[in-house]
């Protein structure tokens, strides 16, 4: 970003409840959307505001990534179960942000083919998922404490289930934002310098001084009960964190790995195209040197394949998941240990 | 198959190898492809034969689908490292049988969208998938005294890895295919009887009374270090079985799990749309009445997920991969216990 | 058809409720079918049936074309008011016939591109639509007395409201059929010659010398209130004709109009593509000779439109409805009065 | 609108005519457009031009969106008899503004997905949509006292055919507009205030301080010989209006109605997706709490059919013509009486 | 073809003039074509019949694949100057064979994939492009006693000018078709063996006893001036040779070359993927070893080259035209010079 | 552009070589490219950087356009050949710089529609056409010297083979390009004045006073053995005239022809659509009034075809390749004999 732009802006976006007032309301985000099928159309996205007495605000959103789903189910599950008399507070749940990715199932926006964590702080007249995107910088961040985004690996990678931060120059913000993350509850917890944070939802919340936890749960498009379950407990554990939620059931606990991946190396990518074959499984510790997957080119079958070797120590934290892969995609990440 | 086809019949395909004759021979089954951007285009599908001796011919195919990878790897690799000399018999490899499927890391084939397993016993003219299923039911399977299909669950599909034959009619086939199916040493080995198996190459391997060995190693498009261990273990399980490889390695074991599949309530079909949250584990054991997944209405966020429960006694042995699910999916498949 | 097909063969297509047992049942007809995203998917289409005491069998379909409404919208609202108690007879209802098409608003199955009204009798192993086709032939016409297939004219046509038969060679049965367009109490009745009838659910149901009833009911892709009024009432009135229905509000009234469409020239068939300008409106008296409708040539705006004129006295009974038409396209039909 | 754009930069699209000039002149507007099918191609978007004497100078445009068209045929009809030997003043005539969009039949440009009428004041060097907005804007704006943009409902809305015009703040702006309204000749006459006008061609005529009117005028992507004749008959009435065109057989009457839409209730939005069921038609007085549609969820047959009502006092003035509707797409809209 | 169809059976396609009848007459062919977007849609495809006096019976078609164009332009020139009082016999113009091909500029129906030259003797209920081939084989091929079939190169590949005909097992027939086959004109003539005959017009027509005659004019999907001049010389020298036209113009003259195919090793196909590079001219000479072209790996640009080598010695008569290839494809076909 | 760009600004796009620096060093410039199908993936471009000694900077470009193939099989060559110890100075070769435009075969990039050699100066976040461009003018180019961007007729147009540049105002710059435009060798030489030369590479360079040399060297999509030579012989007679090369084979001469395009009538473009039909050969001298080519309306047939006439005096230079064209396309370019 070229320069903080100070939230506030008026949006096309429309809200059909009242976002933060006290009770429990649920509707819809309503985006303009003309098309060819339906001159008049317009997208909707679920929304669910809970707010009682005083307290912090959080929001929490799922489905960024439209292939991505611990995180929209622990939410949509929130939307049902969360009441006002539980809580002192706000909770505003987005358990859907980037709806027509959910509904086509695709990591990008199939109506403007955007990533809709690189399109912050979004476009008034943009496209749906820049108006998207205005709506939540200027609309609700005002409102926010905490946001909580909730990614996975989505169809294409595969994660050992991590709650996220970054290392943050604001040394008070980076030490809550550090408690957060120890409260989250999940087996990982990385701590991240991003290459490229231009047009994250992480970076617009963070420079406005906030809290921002992200994570990546599991993968490959799916869930399964284990992954679902971190979700869901996780989304309880802040609440239960920031005083929100008044939770008897605290089942928080320290993470069993701190990690981070602090060098280009830690990237393995790849510079063949054919069918992909991992070496070690997902959260095994590799060594330098120690060959990680290998590519076969199956049309040239007397071809030998070509090896990838680990650069860095550490263990495997993220994978390629399709058996098809080519050239420049992401075959592996190496994530090494990272003392707190 | 309304009457057995009698297999010999000449093919619009050609093979650049004489398929079949002493030492190692390896180059393409050609398909001719005319094409709107290759007017005399074909296809080319990676084959390879070894030959030595006197011994069993055992034929094996993988990428029948093209999104299940744990037999194109172990395939691939038994094309590199098996030599004659190490054998007495024949070995014919086919790694990518619907190759234009397997290009386009597809289930079906993105030319003539068939399923190459309900394709036998095939075409002469005509289409791609049809002609190969006709090469392969005329001119390879009479070479042949042993088959085997080795499959995935594909992108959508994951399965508890297993080893897999047919409840024969033929009680001395029958038996002789089970001993193959011990042999093979994969975690689970299942026993089933197809619903609607016209079309499919064990059909056609079966009614000419020879051995046919299947299996179902893992899913969601991917392969993990285990799953291609246990496929690449179980083709030399299998050659070495039949007295054509000399194995001093030999890794089978008995499987830890027989399976059957007896009800039509094993398999459970949602009746719903939306985001399928799987309640158990892979492999888990359920009991009937006990929730094994739930579909949440994400759309109608106020709505309660609709919940689906075991019928029947086992363990999970399948389930339904993609977080979004339609109407008519099957979502999971419950396979009981088999005393052999 | 090269020869009556004897209906009764087993099919692939299976229903999850016991079609024409008595009371009411409501479940789904399942057609399998593997995709790329659901191995193991189907497609479910809704079925209603009601039975109860002595009396004929009525088999009521709509959605044979996926863009075609009345006949939907009045069946989901027979399948939910109508109840056993009120029935002498069996009533089966499947208000979407070619579900696939329905789903995408289309003519013809987006998933193999046919015409169910051309698929009859269908084949056991074909596409979906020749499987539902085969379903209907074989399964469910042999239970059926009368056969009423609720059309219109879809997204590119529009009718005079119409009730339809076809001239038959079997004196008696075209007598029955004849008081039974006369019983559904639309405002115009027609009795046609189709030029080209093969495939045809209607062949296929009067050469087993069954009374088979359909209707013309509106069109442009859309309902009206009146349309959706009419096609209900007709459901009413032919239950009630055959005495299936005990109905004291029956509306049924002779059809103002009668027609028919003698000679090839009361179809107008454009040679020209562009935009297509009617000059009568739906309904009004046409006399040979006279102008129908113009062609602009948009793209060479100097150019003079191309007329084309009545060729038949009568009505204009059916127009091209996309405001852009191509060579090749049926631009309007003429029907000429029939004497009863 | 940031603020307004002075019209009169100069234009990367052409015309092979003298705009403007005496004398009737026809060509076309060429938009460099360079493909991978014509390397250096174009589009050519039909301009007519009639020039004589002293009198202003009417800018008429149809086409903006592919699939109306009334305003393409009486556009196209006109620039056939109009002669300048017939007019004081000047007439500028583009039948099919958005030439490709009018070639694909659909609202938007196929090219670049872009809504001419949100596309003002356009781009120099944007895609094509946006170098036609700012043709016209910098190029034709400039000339033009009046501009007349004939719009219908398109593939996917109807309307009572209406003339259309905004509640301006110029009040003389506003008396002129009004009186150019009455004038069209037009069944009925709506002032709108619109909700998003941000990019509309009307927003930047308007604030150029010159005339703009509009219309509404029929739709189903379809035209009958009376919504033409509407649409012709009001470009003639305008003509004689502004005193361009001396005819003696002036047709214009006062609108039979008035209206306009005064609250947001006025358009009623689908929260369901599934089958549309108009209850009243087009044209129909409702009163709130009356039930206006209903969406049939035609998947889940058992399920009660989503009914909508009005929430305020008028007549049916618009509605979806789609059988199937989605989430978030206008169901209709309500239009309230007027007093002129 | 499993036995010769015997020509004659009714079709569902229709023409509108009476072909073969004396004079003059331009008209269609029309194939029905129901479609989402014309349900009452049909294709029609130009035809001219001349016939005058007696004499022989000439069929010529062009655009049997879509993307050749020097029989297309011959064709509809032909069908213009040609006039009854010019000759004696009859002649049947069908410039676009299989329109939709032609329409949309590609080799293969884009409506049912088919390629026309494979689809003989076509259906009578199949696809488009079955029913054209069925209409041909049954209703015109009884009339014809010599077809002539124009092709070129399309857009994949490029030919030197040639006139063809097959080796015919029956000597008077090839001895009549050499004849024509010199009188043609063209730079060069060739004598094939198909490898894969079965659905190919040739096959349909000689099998009946009649004369054949076929051309290969240039490629790339475009014209020249020469190659048209050749096409349109040699329909005039064909017309004059069988007498049907008295031409004082005649320009034929012995081909300059006269070539086959003897060996599989005259095509050399790709088992490479990449940019081609081909190292000779068309029409150059080759011997045994010279290398014809390259494939470069452009992704791998520290890779060699892959090298092919001419097996035969001859003129490059063919070549593959697009810069990019694949495995599969034919880059280049080497003929021998051949001994009339 | 509204005013020059100042290089120099970080880039998204990253080498993973060092770039410029001595030796020879083959790699990739990655630009990052998140996807569907790969959440992390990138786009790899090879690039290839010799340099030794002093001595100016030569930066060679194919592959602006996917589907022009001289330049980038020339470049290809190079970057095996050129060896250090050849050279003094530094030679960077980019033949594919629109890479994902190569791998499609397409002009354009078939992620962003864009054409490169209208996206100059690029832009750090846009899209991956954009970002190439931002990398190449402000990494690239403040490196080089010399600019060679090599271009084809792509697969619609065909040209002379011709080296090209632009008359500068500059008249030192003027000066010092036409010594390198006649030091290539190719059969002719153009002086072009571009029409819309915003966006473009070529004014880019020339903007910065730096020499631009451009090609256009055949085309139809495809290369030939001469085509090839020309590129390469340019490349390697341009690496001499600079004094980068020590060449004792130099083989430069005088171009043929030299040639301008100085009238708007020099461009013929259609106003109609049909098949293309030229009267004269590419390299053909014509005279005003001549008739260039035709476009023959084959779907009415009895349509006379639309000629066109040459306007101006000269060569025809260039000329649209498919069988097909449109309205608005460019059928030919007519240049005129310039006195260097």
């Amino acid at each position: 970003m070229g320069g903080i732009v100070v939230p506030g802006e008026s949006s096309r976006v429309s809200a059909s409840i009242p976002v933060g007032a006290p009770g429990k309301h649920q509707g819809y985000l309503t985006v303009p959307h003309s098309r060819n099928d339906s001159a008049w159309g317009s997208i909707q996205i679920p929304i669910t505001s809970i707010a009682n007495g005083e307290g912090p605000t959080l929001l929490f959103t799922g489905g960024s990534h439209g292939d991505e789903y611990e995180g929209q189910i622990a939410l949509l599950k929130a939307a049902r179960w969360l009441q006002p008399e539980m809580i002192q507070g706000r909770v505003i749940l987005l358990p859907s942000l980037n709806h027509p990715a959910v509904l086509s199932a695709s990591r990008l926006s199939p109506i403007d083919g955007l990533n809709m964590n690189r399109a912050f702080p979004g476009r008034r007249s943009g496209t749906p998922t820049e108006m998207i995107a205005h709506y939540v910088y200027h609309q609700l961040l005002p409102l926010a404490d905490v946001v909580v985004d909730l990614h996975s690996g989505g169809k294409t990678l595969e994660f050992v289930p991590s709650v996220i931060m970054h290392d943050l120059p604001d040394r008070e913000l980076h030490a809550k934002t550090l408690a957060a993350l120890q409260a989250f509850g999940a087996p990982a917890a990385a701590i991240l310098t991003e290459l490229d944070s231009e047009g994250m939802l992480d970076t617009a919340v963070e420079s406005l001084g906030k809290i921002f936890i992200s994570t990546e749960l599991g993968g490959a498009g799916m869930t399964t009960a284990t992954t679902v379950r971190i979700a869901e407990q996780g989304v309880r554990n802040l609440l239960t964190h920031f005083g929100v939620l008044r939770d008897d059931e605290v089942a928080s606990s320290q993470p069993g790995l701190t990690l981070h991946t602090p060098e280009a190396g830690c990237f393995l990518v790849s510079h063949d195209a054919g069918i992909l074959e991992m070496l070690v499984e997902l959260g095994d510790r590799v060594v330098p040197g120690q060959p990680v997957c290998q590519i076969h080119h199956f049309q040239e079958h007397d071809r030998e394949p070509a090896v990838y070797e680990a650069t860095a120590s550490g263990i495997l934290w993220c994978r390629h998941v399709p058996g098809l892969i080519g050239r420049g995609d992401c075959m592996a990440v190496i994530a090494c240990d990272y003392e707190l």
